[in-house]
């Protein structure tokens, strides 16, 4: 067993790591860090417990550090980050000095020789990490996952991309709440409402997508070469968010072959069999009205995302639509760090 | 005054008749036609009113009628129509023998000589009136408006398309549970949920948009040219549409100018000051996070469409974006016919 | 006309004053006050308008001040207060000095000599005004109305205790979102939840009813002599409180006479023909499952307070049951302390 | 194993027994029935499957039967139903020739010599079996649990009635939406919106709960000799009844003896460790805002009722209030139908 600590773990992504990582097979929570506020009081005392399944027993004692480096112990090998964005950096360089930092966090994504990774699309971005290391003459290293609408959206670009000349995308999103925190949507912004605006959502996602379908050569990422725009928007649904995506090909393209390229999409983590990877990372539904968050955010324990709706869009040439639903918090989100680190597990400790 | 019946009365857009004509200068409601389940009562008796302004004292009285001609009195001058696709057609054509009817149904919209109209937008549609009356050998005559979620779209592209050239258009909605009807979408699909299909919306939005725009020539209607696709989503939203739309030019553009255009544009309805018109039809807002529905459904009476976050898209050449929302019961349905009603009121009756 | 300020002006409760002022026959708004923060900027631009009608035109171009006795021009006779309660008290006593300050916090509602009035209700507490004026030495005094679910609860229960002996009255309320301000529940609290707890509310409800309906005599209020037990309740509703109310009273009654006791109400409001005195403060709905906030909480522009579901209580000896909605920004809170404006206006100044 | 099989399979209710029987160790679902119109699909093609968890793999493949005796195959010992009021009389009286029925449908829960329970409750009341079997002449018998809002009353209630007296019971309901079945609440009722009212749900309420903790006597029930009122209304939440609770005893009490004997209580499906029995039937939150439906209704797999709240009510001798949260389709419905027929199978069959 490895054992993993938790920066942030009080809120709702960290929250989530403990709840995903109950039973993990390879990894052992051991250690809970927090603001100076919650330092000192057991897990349970100090947190307000919002995800639907219990507080898992294993970490109710454990009493919260303060998240410093010196304050966690030297027997956890792996840390799990869901720093706020200010603070993130700084605080993750100084654990990867020794840890291993599987960050959710922005800070770093699109930093020189940081790995941003979804495992089932660019694993090789890993190779990273040993001029990471060198660079910053540390013994651990930082590797980051994409923000939450721009895994689910780049999940079912791959086999796409992979088979077919993109030209263009548009992504509209409906995005659900947890994603901007307990107290992060009023919900007098939410009842008989929705907010047509995530502050820096739609840069995330137009860049993090091309740089993650992008190839790296000598260390450096060269972006994909499609254009891609985005819309975010922000409504009442607690966990899920949905993308209404619209893809203007190079060439002709036959609609069956597009859905069987997404259905059957398999790649490492699926080959290496890591606890977390969902048999099919992407699902495509048939019926008409579907993917429905509520319904399909958890497809595969949250790890696999929905598509529907896959259809010819007749208005372009060489086009279709179709609409995606993945679970934000645990594949946008806690369930993308663990991925990261069992593949790191897998391959690389 | 000109006496007005309203077909299909006790549902939700006829009741947003009843509402929107509650002291209107001009028309005074006299007949209430309904199915032969509310026939004979009085329309206080036979209504579930479900609009938070209360029912106007003038129409609680009135017996409702069944849906036939007959049964309609003969001083009746116009007859809006909010019935059901299915049973629109033959009915409304047989209303029109001898009444203007305004219809909000999509049965006859893109019926050679039937006018679909927005006043803003293509006034002289009204033309096919004559050939209509001749063709039917009519004194009536029908004419019709757009699906909800285009009228507001097409609005808003009216000045863009009349000072650019417009390429190409992507549009995603949000839309609103009140445009199914009250019982038209279950509480189960739509709280902590969203149902990303609704049936027929986007083959409307696509066909009856590019209509709209086009020109009329002896009686014909030549599309505009453009490609227009859309993605239509039901959202946990009691009243208004919103709709993310993506926007390329041919040429090259200034984002003020568009934004100006938008803002200050007016048509006939301005001019004529027609009772329903608003001085603007489109509001554009400077905040990030507006549009909004339920703070700006209600602008200008509900018949203004709200444009916000107009940005430049850069992730295409000659592009921008924008968000708006527009009220879909009053701009979208019954605002709609009134204002049409009120067109040909001031011109043709 | 009487110049009006108000205090708070940039708030949810602030936000409704201007909204129900707007177009008043007596009063006219003329000063705004609010944090320091907004002090010096315009109020257009110093407020994020959340109402879902426009913001007046008359108000936008007032500049807002700081909340301090010598911000406010001396040709304002009426104050306003939506103050937060910490800071109500020490500056409500301030602008008393000068002023008639119509107060919706709670600071100084059960202070000796303050009048807590529901004008339908106990109007005659007026009278501590007086005793007020001469303790404090001011010109101006400070007349306060109860909390939000105090008034619906309260005005429903007059007509019953004018009537009838009450010995226990049981009310469980659900209550809507604005009472808490715009930032008070976040939406992961609410979207497929509900908060069953709300701080204060039960204390202010059991102890503002009773102290209401009881007696004043030289200054002291005798409570009413009956029983009273709340249970207070957030759900997903923007506007308007439900109450789900059980009476139990000492003697037999005929439930068709509590019906038309409640229906057939009218106090001195009513017979002043104040401008924000609903007709009928009390309407009694037929409909099974009525009344429903978002059909009822506008009912005589939000002034009066719908009534349904009124039934005998079978297993309590002379009992009934029924279910009240009121406006709570409106008959809760902003038209509450205009309804004592107005009287005061009537009746004193 | 016993095989089992389901009346209603493709409604809410009959997907939530098909999702708590997947894994039972001791009950395989091996038959299926619904209305003609299923009859003869495969389960997944005649089933448009709500839950939140993937329809379990094992039934898939049935072919779902019409709803008779004759269609049901032999080797099947227990039929859980859920069969709507109106057509479950009959029906569960025929499958009672063969089958054990536990039932969730409401048609025959009062009926002379079949047994309404609960198991943590009235386990006793299996004794009518006998009497049942006798009186219709069958090898089988039914089974009915209660109502979903009684049962999660009820069971707090019972630890309070076995350790002291009450006199007086008021209790106000907040229910969820999956109750009514997918189509039984519109989405217009309830966003932004409750409905103060459900057809028969406070009659069963005050007559079932009374009943259940009555007592047997020679096959006669003595109900409970209180007075209980209640007051139910309809909530935006998807699963998870949230009921305010107002009791009153005869005599003295402490407050924290009534915490102990609810949060202490366990019975016979404790002892007999059925398989679905929660391990603490009632659990008492301390904090001063649970339970909330979304976050309590899981609680020990949707079995245990979480309690909250529980405080003096000083307004009355000798009482107090708190507020409960029950899973209305687990505890409430299908998980009550699975733990009645675990008792059964281990003390009976």
């Amino acid at each position: 067993m490895v054992n993993v600590g938790i920066l942030g773990a009080t809120g709702m992504v960290g929250q989530r790591f403990i709840n995903l990582l109950d039973n993990h097979p390879d990894f052992e929570v051991t250690a809970l860090a927090a603001s100076s506020r919650s330092a000192g009081k057991r897990y349970e005392d100090a947190t307000t417990w919002y995800i639907d399944e219990p507080m898992p027993e294993s970490v109710k004692d454990i009493i919260v550090t303060d998240t410093k480096v010196e304050d966690v112990s030297n027997d956890v090998e792996i840390v799990f980050s869901s720093l706020p964005t200010e603070f993130a950096a700084k605080t993750e360089r100084a654990f990867a000095k020794e840890y291993v930092v599987a960050s959710n966090a922005s800070a770093l994504r699109m930093e020189k020789n940081v790995p941003l990774v979804i495992p089932e699309v660019n694993p090789n971005f890993l190779e990273m990490i040993e001029a990471q290391q060198k660079e910053t003459n540390s013994d651990g290293f930082v590797v980051t996952n994409p923000n939450c609408s721009t895994i689910a959206l780049t999940l079912t670009l791959k086999p796409i991309i992979d088979n077919f000349n993109i030209k263009n995308v548009h992504v509209s999103t409906m995005q659900a709440i947890s994603g901007a925190g307990y107290n992060g949507v009023p919900s007098m912004a939410i009842v008989d409402n929705l907010v047509p605006y995530i502050g820096g959502e739609e840069e995330k996602m137009e860049s993090e997508t091309l740089y993650l379908l992008g190839s790296l050569n000598n260390g450096e990422v060269k972006k994909a070469d499609f254009n891609l725009s985005a819309s975010c928007h922000r409504v009442a649904v607690v966990d899920g968010h949905t993308e209404a995506v619209f893809i203007e090909l190079e060439d002709e393209f036959d609609i069956e072959d597009v859905k069987n390229k997404m259905s059957s999409y398999k790649s490492i983590p699926q080959e290496l069999n890591l606890f977390s990877a969902p048999k099919n990372p992407i699902i495509v539904r048939e019926e008409e009205d579907r993917p429905q968050p509520r319904m399909d955010r958890n497809a595969e324990n949250g790890m696999s995302v929905s598509v529907g709706r896959l259809r010819k869009d007749n208005a372009f040439d060489n086009s279709f639509k179709y609409v995606l639903v993945g679970h934000n918090t645990i594949r946008g989100a806690a369930g993308a760090s663990i991925l990261n680190a069992e593949l790191i597990n897998d391959k690389i400790l």
